[in-house]
């Protein structure tokens, strides 16, 4: 299955999906999926600066005694985005409308994470 | 009610809740509550981390589309770490067992945020 197959997938699963991509913590993207939702919230802009943060966290993490990060949410005013760990180059990240299911990114996220890994 | 008040009603309500502060982005904490089974976790140190990432997380959001920061979610292997803001100077922070009631933790933050933000 192409990256675009899993990331059309998971946004089509999840109620109030806008996006996903799969991004190394360079900041750039492999794939990106996108839905007409998502017009107007630059949402590449916010990823890169969100691969930034998660490379930090995720050097921080290793140095702690709390163990690997394995997702990260944060929740803003218009965007919900939902980030899983697919290993120490990649991650993937969930576009949701504030609206959306929660619950169900997570999920879909865990479970698409593995498959996503055995691609890369 | 007093912070260690709030604090204390949070880690009680919350099934698998080990310890919750209210923080500066300075990464000082103004009041922490905790049980005995956050030892062996250096919150401390990892809060104080994380109060880092949140202030730059808050920067960037502001200049990005996609509106304000309300609340941020890490989990690792040992521990899920909740963060909703209070306001542009402080948040709250609940570390919670990863068997821990995530959702529950979310909603508690989520209606303690306002009445703390009302004592600062």
């Amino acid at each position: 299955m192409a990256f675009s197959d899993h990331l059309s997938q998971i946004v089509k699963s999840v109620d109030g999906a806008v996006a996903a991509s799969v991004m190394g913590f360079d900041g750039i993207a492999i794939e990106t999926h996108q839905t007409p939702g998502a017009d107007g919230l630059e949402l590449s802009v916010a990823w890169v600066e969100y691969a930034n943060l998660l490379n930090q966290l995720k050097g921080t993490a290793e140095t702690l005694k709390t163990g690997k990060v394995s997702e990260v949410v944060v929740s803003s005013e218009k965007l919900l985005t939902l980030v899983r760990l697919v290993n120490k180059d990649y991650f993937l990240v969930l576009g949701l409308l504030p609206t959306g299911n929660y619950g169900k990114g997570r999920y879909v996220l865990r479970v698409t994470a593995p498959k996503v890994a055995a691609e890369l």
